[in-house]
């Protein structure tokens, strides 16, 4: 399957282990964003992946390419201009100390892209699946405008559209955000989210609690939007380096939950794009609707272990850890 | 607020990660020192804190001094001369497999000061606080009276003193440790410690037990020796690398108990030190009783998340944390 | 006492904390193998151990001589030849991502060993004890035969010989190994190993659970093999990361049992190892039943904490240990 | 003697040794900027040396602040706005292979300063000496603006005024700097450059060779823009990573020329900043014309060997190297 | 144009800097092999490159094909299969002390590789070049003959061949390689070799010095073997860390020489192939003669300034530095 | 042949590369001292070296036992006690910035030991060669006796005797030096200096310049002290980076100079006592004049290469070199 996503790519700029940043002069100089992380999990699963973006045409650019490339990712589509990357410091947490990020991404090739820079019918041709988030739209008005017209030229051309709706505060406010997701999400088939996005951006607020109350707010966002799926992440965190991990889907006809999972933290950071990514690959592979969830759990749950965004494991590994939870759930 | 503390830095050494010492040829090399590290976390929290000490005048011994500036401490009043730096090897435990700590700091530069080298009343003019713990008094009796000088001086100069019993039997034996104590603590307004050494350097051991027998100890210290306030921290190892952490305030009128955190360690060093800061901070700042041990605890609850002796964390850090337990504090 | 132990030491390649294998280019190179691991255990806890194995007269060989040496281990028998050393490849697993062990070991200087590269009666002149695993037998066919000779001359000079049984799946089928350590069983006077490969290799699976299950195993093997001792590891897998670990010890008489340790998991590599090495210090200087088995299990606990292979420990922090974790066991 | 310098500080970003940029991970996270390095390298030279800039308050602009804390700089006077800091990623060239460095300064919290954000009448209030390069204006014309208020308030309270030329085509074009500096230049006292700036900024291309040509190109510009001193650096690369280094300085009066030295190259950055340091050092201290000018180049000489933008060296150890070369100079 | 290359990749495991072998524990862990060299400095220069070879599916080899994808070489055509990927180690000499390289390549995946494994007509439809070097058909006769097939298919197709003589005395005598070069050079267009290489392998010893002696070795090789072109790399060693550079290119009508570099040394291994990948570059793009050889010379000129195995630049660097190096030649 | 040495060993504290001390936090900790350097490099070179010294019980002295056991060294006549290793810290430099070495050796065990702690009737049992240097009597006063024992025990049991003078102004003054090492140079065969130490410690000051000025200042110690053999180092510093190295051999009947090389330093710690090593083991197998001169100066030559103390080299190696060296050499 072909799968393309659009975003932006950023240079990730880490202190080693536990340290706050600049405690030390070592830094880690890896890529990540959103989009990308989706398109290199998708391709480690040996999807063929592509991934759209505009760089600037200098060694850290080249740098970026260079890491999706040796994923596999199709890079043929990146677009070169612009004066910067994007770039992000991510620090870790652990314990009773919160994860630290500051984004450096203004001004970025990407968030300067103008229309002309991507030929949608192209760069979908070909293509079984589209895939974005919430965080392109956010990067300029003229991103958002992009994000719609790459939604329009999929429906038209029959290739299947998600969205993960990432919501980031850092980058536009909720009275912002809203209209635009509202109407990029009126062109979307797979809705990918966590509660409180949808609560927030979708004001969907439903009755109950528990199952009952999440089953109810992806009913009432797929009635809202017409998606063919809603999938929800469900988590709770327990400290810096523990959470709880789960998530259901929901098809439009039934809901399907996944077990719940204890995870220490190793990297938190494309967690949920390494569940959008194991969902597309899923649905794709025309996956049950429980086998569905379990396998983007499983995927996330992995993700949890693994240092940097992105998410390095094979189907293999996802489906051993899958069926091992599944075994171990009551009918 | 002016806070000047006096003692020894040293040069730190630390294998990687949990190898054990010279496992390999990496070594970590930080500085560290008990009342270093209490100037350090007050600077860090915006105060106007000073080092007292002596340093040999080449590579390491500036070292240490760029260390300290660079948190903003004011190093002015170091004094150098003597021919080496102290220095200790830390090597990490983890799960069964305890700390190792090895002292190398005897004919440290400090350990030969003499009365001459400290000129205390310009030393103080100026401040609000006097801080030293007990390791200062343990590296020799010459000392042990400059100690005695300086707290002298500060009563006399209306500048309020700290200690933090930190009592350690690699420096000196209980039964040398105890007058000398027993002396400064009568010219010590705020007393820090934990139950231990309440216990075995002044010999007080109340009925009762758990909170009883606490708030017990801590009003009888006040009793015995006048200080205005006295702080302990209450702690109980789970292994090498998880403890639970707690602390109580007695401020001669009542107590306060911290809530107590479930805490991973990812570095033990400089704990208390950081529970001595933020208790000054806390005073200095007129807090509450409540609110006084709760930042202290919150202080040295985030220390745990922290490498290497110093706890590099801001004052907004601290309230957020102490802010987030006290939420869950049932009333 | 003078122990040698037979085997196969190799690189060992690791990438860094939590990196998957390539993650990036840092590798860490050092040394392992099951029966070094055993003689380097010994030759910290002071005993005097020797290794035995076949290596080539290159760098990498040099190297694994250098590592053997720097405890003490005695490497004069050590047999020069062949084109290459063993390897592997050793990825760190974390909670529910497994750890990943690639072999590299084909074709090595000892898989390529030949009967006349050992001359028995002078390696085992002198000796207290010798001790091999079943990874030397699973080799080659070759070094099947060469532990047979081994065996008999230890028995003819009145050494004392162990085996831990240590079954590799990658390295022969259980049908091949089966008839192999029968055969070796039987001359071998102290079994190590854990439940799976008693019932696996052995084919015993006597009725019952719990202790009166493994006690049962136990006394089967002694009767069936007329081992003077059998030793069980006992655990259960928590995650990647954490386990459960235990031990027995039946010594044809009654058997004794461990407390069970509940422990992070630093480094996995070499767990059984640091037990069978604990087991045979402990039988060697005549430590009772109990007292062995709590030694042995202390000692392994402690690995759980050590990066490497090697269990860098000494025998008062086992006995610490043991100690500790024996005063907290009910009567 | 108290120095004031103006200007950017950046983030810089390196690999590790000789590797190109995203060979690996690893970075080096430093900091650097022409005006910071001449008020580091005149700290370590013992001078009262203080930094204006204007920095993001966050944790790349406060570990900006530490670095500069950590040299005994005086930081007061930074003020704190804006989104981020501008860094730079600088590889390191060899032999054939040129240095290569790419600027992510635009938009930074000094590009985007404002008047209002600098009060030089009390910022150079008790000041010696007020230092900026051609960098500054450089970086937009308000900053431009800025520079000359600050040159004008700096001849108004009797500060004397350095400028060093630092022409970069990557910040403005020749025709844009040209009227600037001219402008700024007629307010400067000391103006230090090389030969190329000169020829190219000030249209200065006298007769002759060699030390005669420089001579002239030193009086010219003394006389167009009353200058009290010019001083040039004069080097030949010989690859990237070796040159031939020497200077001049003319008082007005007369010309001395250093000695001429063929140094290895460590890191070309900052070479031109520890001259300046150098230079101003001598100034500061009425070295004579010769002694200044030697002190200079032995500055940058050490520079060359030092990791880094700073020039981590005493005066002891230039003086000890300019002793050193003098003591060969034929008289 | 394409070029696809066929030859053995492996791991490389360094240790850091000058360091020799596990002197520490630190391994850079990087891949190469000196048609994967060419392969990828090739892509490097924009062209598209595919890599032919056999590597084992496991983590290693999916490592190396994710560093060969990250330039951008096409790796579709790699043949999964074998048990083991060949490695070598690879110390760096400096001044006196030579290099030293160990290979533990036997037993590789593509060492065993069978004729079947590779299906020439396919791999080679569409390409414009073949390139291998001596070291394939050393590694087995089945890959001697298998090269014979590839060029045999090359030539039928219309495909330009290349082969570096690149002889390896660990891999095979002068005896073994003699006969075999000799057949599979008369299938081949384009001969890259050393003095000493054709010398020993084709036992041409021309009368002269100097270039006429060059000069008469590359006519009697074209005359011998029906070469279209042959290239030859010249250079003297001047310790283990300087050289002297050059080559020559006789096209069948003329020689031309480049010009001589002296070079500093960071890495030695893949300066071959790096001049190999220049001249088929130039040579693709019909430069002529003198242009050729200096593109060829300038590539491997920069080579030894690149860490590790690959030439890490780009067509504009190595034209750059021809171009300053041609502007220096004397007419 | 058996050789024993006697010295300290210490721990050694090196920032990375050229970076100036606590430039950052990473420290390199390995050992080293010159008569352990010695032991070392003779074990690498095949020989029985025993090293006699004093170490603290803790981890940094066992860190130091393992080190030297690594490479063979036969530790079994350390004596253990006193409170702390020395150590030194070890600044690189290079071109115009010069080394810097930081001495924190006082107060070590060493420096501590009576005489009591060392049985040289025991210790030099079955010796063929004992060897210290100037360094071990400038400890203490106590030391210098020891030393005068071991030499009278020495030659009462048929040992050869070498000292490598080993002036060190940080231990002792000139004044200090002369009679104690004049004394124990009476009891010695084997004399290795540089010409500076015969000029200031036995005021020998010969007419003449070049080779005959040397030959002159040999002649003259070996009529002096009684010495069998003088043997001198020859070098000149070109920068800190680079010297020429060369050395004579006088046995009483002629001199023997090697030849002179021109060299890079790597790290020049140590390259007189990889000269004095290979100078006992030329003379220990019997070399003839010029031969045991140009092994010796081969092997320094070789550790000018080496990280760290310790000459990591073999026999091969320095034969090799030598003979290169002395093929080069006019008739």
């Amino acid at each position: 399957m072909r799968i393309v996503t659009f975003g932006e790519i950023m240079l990730r700029l880490s202190p080693t282990g536990y340290e706050r940043l600049f405690q030390s002069d070592r830094l880690t100089g890896s890529f990540g964003g959103a989009e990308a992380n989706v398109a290199i999990s998708l391709a480690n699963f040996g999807e063929d992946a592509a991934f759209v973006t505009r760089l600037p045409d200098q060694a850290v650019g080249r740098g970026a390419v260079r890491t999706l490339r040796s994923f596999g990712v199709d890079t043929a589509s990146i677009c070169f201009g612009g004066d910067r990357m994007g770039l992000y410091y991510q620090e870790k947490g652990v314990g009773v100390r919160d994860s630290l990020c500051i984004y450096d991404r203004a001004h970025s090739a990407i968030a300067e892209a103008s229309p002309s820079d991507f030929d949608w019918d192209s760069l979908l041709s070909g293509a079984d699946w589209f895939h974005f988030t919430g965080i392109t739209p956010a990067l300029s008005p003229v991103l958002a405008d992009i994000c719609r017209t790459a939604c329009l030229t999929a429906r038209r051309l029959g290739v299947r559209v998600s969205c993960d709706l990432n919501y980031r505060e850092k980058l536009w406010s909720l009275s912002a955000a809203r209209p635009v997701m509202a109407e990029l999400c009126s062109l979307v088939d797979v809705c990918i989210a966590n509660e409180g996005e949808v609560r927030d951006l979708f004001d969907i607020q439903p009755e109950g609690t528990g199952q009952a109350y999440y089953e109810a707010m992806a009913r009432e966002a797929c009635a809202r939007f017409g998606f063919s799926q809603v999938a929800l992440t469900l988590f709770e965190p327990l400290s810096a380096s523990e959470d709880t991990w789960s998530g259901l889907l929901y098809d439009g006809q039934a809901v399907a939950f996944a077990p719940t999972y204890r995870l220490p933290l190793i990297d938190r950071v494309g967690i949920g794009d390494s569940f959008g990514a194991g969902l597309i690959y899923a649905l794709c592979h025309n996956y049950g609707r429980q086998e569905a969830i379990d396998f983007a759990v499983a995927a996330s749950a992995l993700k949890h272990t693994v240092e940097g965004d992105f998410n390095r494991v094979s189907v293999g590994e996802v489906r051993r850890l899958a069926g091992k939870m599944s075994a171990a759930r009551p009918e």
